[in-house]
């Protein structure tokens, strides 16, 4: 199958135009009318063995949670994705099946979460499969939160658990047996959910100050989000939501339950700072609406702080900055 | 260098916000407010090893080579370039030094063509420097100019001159000693220009139903705009416009200039398709505003027709698809 076949195939696979679409897949580049309000841009990269791996997952699965990654950030913007770009380095010899497959786990999304993609681009890789997706979302401008607006005294909230991914990613791994723990934690790796609607009913009855996704872990956020507000943020361990199905591995994993949880990437969970006086309003609302729990983890505090955890017996430690950090502290 | 740090010295670089801009470098995403018009959106990768090698070229010139590929694809849609995201997926043990000279060469075209760089993204890559770029324009509803339209009748022509950068990336490998052919050349091939303001200027003078810009080679642009027009194109050997650093190196080369004209990739050039009668005022006026020559290489034809080149001597032979493909025949 040559090019133009596959580029046919995969056109086919993503439907389109749709509304407001003028040129979608197949031009030198996609034509729209832009949104009405205020418009946002994400743009991801995904490295086969770095941020997946072909012998743990399906590539339905890989396509798919490369576009959860985008959308999560669009979520944790206050916006709704709208419009994609995908573009794929195949390693040679990568079947068109392959390719089609990929683009299965995409638009599954792509029409789970209302968005089109309207550009696609295949090259040649030298070894690896690299996905790179740039997401476009709309916002109304005064829904839009960053990450740098925390006050001190907001409460921190997240949304639902942490642990889990790590924990199915460290049972895959480890070629655990499979039993209930095992299949939600890696079903929770496999197939994370963006929080798309809790982001947006938070901000229906709150006035967020900072909001951030958790991809890294969410230690390592928490910092992000106290960097980026010049604030300091501290946790309180007794507070945090672990996952039942990290609790319940953790121990076969050789592992303790809250580093699972603090240093767990692609959660896409929702990390938030509010006002205090909204923090119940929110959790109420939140769980009707979406099912999904809330938790105030912790508070903002002044920057002299830095990041901290309380203890169970009310000791207070630096928070350690577990997450993935793509550049570590040798390369420069 | 952390990635905090790494960062945090991208976005003095790039600056901003710019205008229209709320959210720049360093969230979840970027937030701006939308074109007046239409919106355009085009995404592409570009690998070591299979675009780029790290011992031909800087990674300054990388780097702007990379973007000018992206600003070439809005300028053949009839668009502008406003904002880019760009994501990086670096090798283990990357010298933040080495990401902030790639920077370089994407802030010098992005202060060139006055679009902002408003979201970036550092991973790594299992090995090889992959380079992303997602690259938003704007145009008007009237100018925005596909593939997909060329009629029966119209004249083909095309900007500049064809084989430049093919002969400069062969003068390369085969370290060619540097005359001014082989300079001339091999600043074509490192350090291409996007053709926005010919762009611009054709839309200015003529009403063209349907333009390409020449990346992965002249005749497989052209197979490319046949196929989505549903025509065929007859295109004229005497008329095809070959560089001079292309025709002084072809013997030492051992290359044929038509051959290497017909198959060079990455030239930038546009291929439009314009009404017979508008050709000699379009021609005047590129000149004129932009410099820059425009040449009638062919014709658009019935489809059954397929794509041919008239030689020299009249006798008529199908085109060769002799440009790039990423996925060949083979992989299906």
């Amino acid at each position: 199958m040559g090019e133009l076949d596959l580029i046919r195939r995969i056109r086919e696979k993503v439907g389109g135009p749709g509304r407001g679409t003028i040129i979608g897949l197949g031009d030198d580049a996609a034509a729209f009318e832009p949104a009405a309000a205020v418009e946002l841009l994400t743009c991801d990269a995904f490295v086969e063995g770095v941020h997946f791996r072909r012998d743990l997952a399906s590539l339905r699965e890989i396509g798919a949670k490369c576009m959860v990654a985008n959308v999560s950030d669009i979520a944790a913007m206050g916006g709704f994705p709208t419009r994609a770009a995908v573009s794929l380095c195949v390693p040679p010899g990568t079947a068109g099946a392959a390719i089609e497959e990929l683009y299965d786990g995409l638009t599954d999304v792509a029409g789970r979460y209302g968005l089109e993609i309207v550009g696609g681009d295949v090259v040649s890789s030298r070894e690896g499969l690299v996905i790179s997706i740039a997401l476009i979302g709309a916002a109304e401008r005064e829904r839009v939160v960053t990450r740098s607006g925390a006050v001190v005294g907001d409460v921190v909230v997240a949304t639902g658990a942490f642990g889990g991914s790590e924990a199915g990613l460290a049972a895959l791994l480890q070629k655990i047996p499979v039993d209930d723990a095992v299949e939600a934690a890696t079903r929770r790796h496999l197939s994370p959910t963006p929080r798309l609607a809790e982001a947006q009913a938070i901000l229906d009855v709150a006035t967020p100050h900072a909001m951030i996704d958790v991809s890294d872990g969410l230690s390592s956020e928490v910092w992000h989000l106290s960097e980026e507000s010049g604030v300091g943020i501290t946790l309180h361990e007794e507070r945090i939501p672990i996952a039942p199905s990290a609790i319940a591995l953790a121990g076969r994993l050789g592992r303790d339950p809250l580093e699972l949880a603090l240093g767990s990437g692609e959660e896409f969970e929702l990390l938030v700072t509010i006002p205090a006086s909204e923090v119940v309003g929110t959790i109420d609302h939140v769980r009707a609406v979406t099912g999904t729990g809330v938790t105030s983890i912790g508070e903002v505090v002044d920057a002299s702080n830095g990041c901290r955890l309380v203890g169970r017996g009310g000791g207070v430690v630096p928070l350690e900055r577990t997450g993935y950090e793509h550049l570590s502290d040798d390369e420069g």
